[in-house]
């Protein structure tokens, strides 16, 4: 029996050999170039498949927050970034945590450097956030003076060390091409280097860089003067991934089976259980029209090629509305499934909570 | 101690005299109409709050899902209306559910109907989903004669019985003014009127009328000819409701506390702890800017006015970027607290899945 046949309302899809292979590729582009993968755990949340990465010889991981790294401390995992500029309220997680671990933060002000010096109860490393244009947070890579007197605090404080210098370009998500990503990359480790070298020059040595965003890590081939990439997203990729050029549709190893609850071939749209508390209701943009998600329909026990013109076009909290070509529409019933490729992976994961994988098992995640 | 001192990550306060004044605002007019109010309970998704409603003398529900009717049931609800498209392949389900309760269904297809006639066990009742210019799903309202059909269909179904015509005119939230989308409510209602006529001419009565947006419930003081209404925001409302002008700020009955992690007043940017997976990606438009939330600052136990110019301008997976004037941005440190009025409250609910009240008690909900 096919495992659609069990499906009854939004459920993440997982194919775990498309995964696995995505990880391995960019565990070897790695290793080949004697590169740190720290990856981020924000994309999968799951302990089972934070074991596959394990196999592969990762041993140290980024998180986005404190209780993110708990999960995966209590997974085994010994090293962890929380790569999100540290929330001071949570310092008592962060005490609790630091004597069980490894465990790094970020940091961009003196404030939050000085709030640590003094209730910090155990060593931690730390890294301060740089921004490269992607104007989100961090310290511009392009003014070297206060961070050299944010590295300069750092290292005058006994529980502190200065591990180096992180960034995201995330910028690369809005190239208008795969080699306008591969130049932003690019641009983003020279950048980090300058930088760098400014610091060294001002006596802050030894200093490593970490990047990774995953548009840019899966697109150059050669990852550049750097000491750990920290790419989330590449293990699933998504809609978006693949519309920035990223990965191929073939590489994208998630998508949410929704039924089918209404048909309007009047206005080439068909109704699906799947909304915004199961995509999530972030899109991005292709030739002016929002994509919450692009379809494809269930074939044996996956997902077949992508409908042409078909997409995710509005979303409610539990309605989506698809768009689609007519000869497509006129092959869906009302109770059949449709397979939505998330337009962002992980904040997919975060609404659903837990995998189906094709050969049936439920797979969970911190969330679970 | 204030209860903000306790606060370390985005947790979702709720002002309980708001929200019970502004249920009792609602229950009032529908009492001093004789219309039923049968709210949505998707906001609130808590059989804690669900008892504040019965208190009101509300003894019928409107829900989203059939696991949201489940979680309705087991508090005591017996008379509940799933109000999306029914999903066929939950028929099991249904199936225990309507051997249990007095449940209603939405059906807007021939396929639909001809399924449950076949595969239901239990008697339960269903309403036409009619489309009033929302677009999102439903038979148009001026197109009688397939909506006639299937109420023939309806009628002629032993296990099945025609309840009558339901419509949700979610284009009052896209409304120019209060006043146009008090009209779009009246058109509704009008059309509503004339399609049940035409039905009753031929031969198709009793029919009931029930309508439900929040922006048109809360602005008109006549409902109109209605049976019933389904509004579920009016308990909180939210940013977007009050750009609207469906409440004044006053009104709003929840916010999200959010720690502030970095200062960029070079931009008039401050970045919170606080992003997609907690607020989610909803947001309206004002003078073409994306408003993700709006802001104020903790007062006593509760926030204060909102900070003109202030607002959430944009979200990644934890981090939230919010656009303040600079002597808002000048009084807040990292470390300290801001309170987002969420753009979509039922959606910010579903995120956060648990209450804190202004006196420091944690209210569940299905997700907790």
């Amino acid at each position: 029996m096919s495992i659609f046949a069990s499906i009854q309302k939004p459920t993440l899809l997982l194919n775990t050999t498309i995964a696995k292979n995505n990880l391995h590729s960019m565990a070897e582009k790695t290793r080949r170039q004697r590169i740190r993968l720290r990856p981020h755990f924000k994309t999968h949340q799951s302990a089972t498949i934070g074991e596959w990465f394990r196999a592969e010889g990762v041993t140290a991981i980024t998180v986005s927050s404190i209780d993110m790294a708990y999960y995966f401390s209590m997974a085994g995992w010994q090293d962890i970034t929380i790569a999100f500029p540290v929330n001071l309220r949570q310092i008592d997680d962060i005490n609790t945590l630091a004597g069980q671990i490894k465990l790094a933060l970020l940091v961009e002000s003196p404030e939050a450097v000085q709030f640590l010096a003094k209730h910090l109860t155990s060593k931690i490393d730390l890294w301060i956030k740089v921004d490269v244009g992607n104007f989100r947070t961090g310290l511009a890579w392009d003014k070297p003076e206060p961070i050299a007197q944010l590295a300069a605090q750092i290292r005058s404080t006994p529980n502190l060390a200065l591990r180096g210098l992180l960034t995201h370009a995330g910028q690369t998500y809005h190239a208008a091409s795969p080699a306008q990503a591969c130049q932003i990359y690019q641009q983003t480790v020279g950048y980090m280097n300058d930088l760098r070298h400014d610091l060294i020059e001002a006596g802050i040595t030894p200093l490593e860089i970490t990047v990774g965003d995953t548009p840019g890590c899966s697109l150059c081939d050669d990852l550049g003067e750097v000491d750990e990439i920290r790419p989330g997203n590449f293990i699933f990729y998504d809609a978006e991934q693949c519309h920035v050029g990223s990965c191929k549709f073939e590489d994208i190893a998630v998508a949410v089976a929704c039924p089918v609850v209404a048909r309007h071939p009047e206005r080439n749209e068909v109704v699906i259980y799947g909304g915004a508390i199961h995509l999530s209701k972030d899109y991005y943009e292709a030739d002016g029209i929002k994509i919450y998600g692009t379809l494809a329909l269930p074939d044996g026990d996956g997902w077949g090629q992508p409908l042409a013109g078909g997409y995710v076009a509005r979303l409610s909290q539990e309605h989506g509305i698809i768009h689609l070509q007519l000869e497509d529409l006129d092959r869906l019933k009302v109770g059949d499934l449709v397979c939505v490729i998330p337009a962002h992976s992980c904040l997919t994961v975060t609404a659903l909570k837990e995998y189906l994988t094709l050969s049936g098992s439920r797979v969970s995640t911190l969330n679970s």
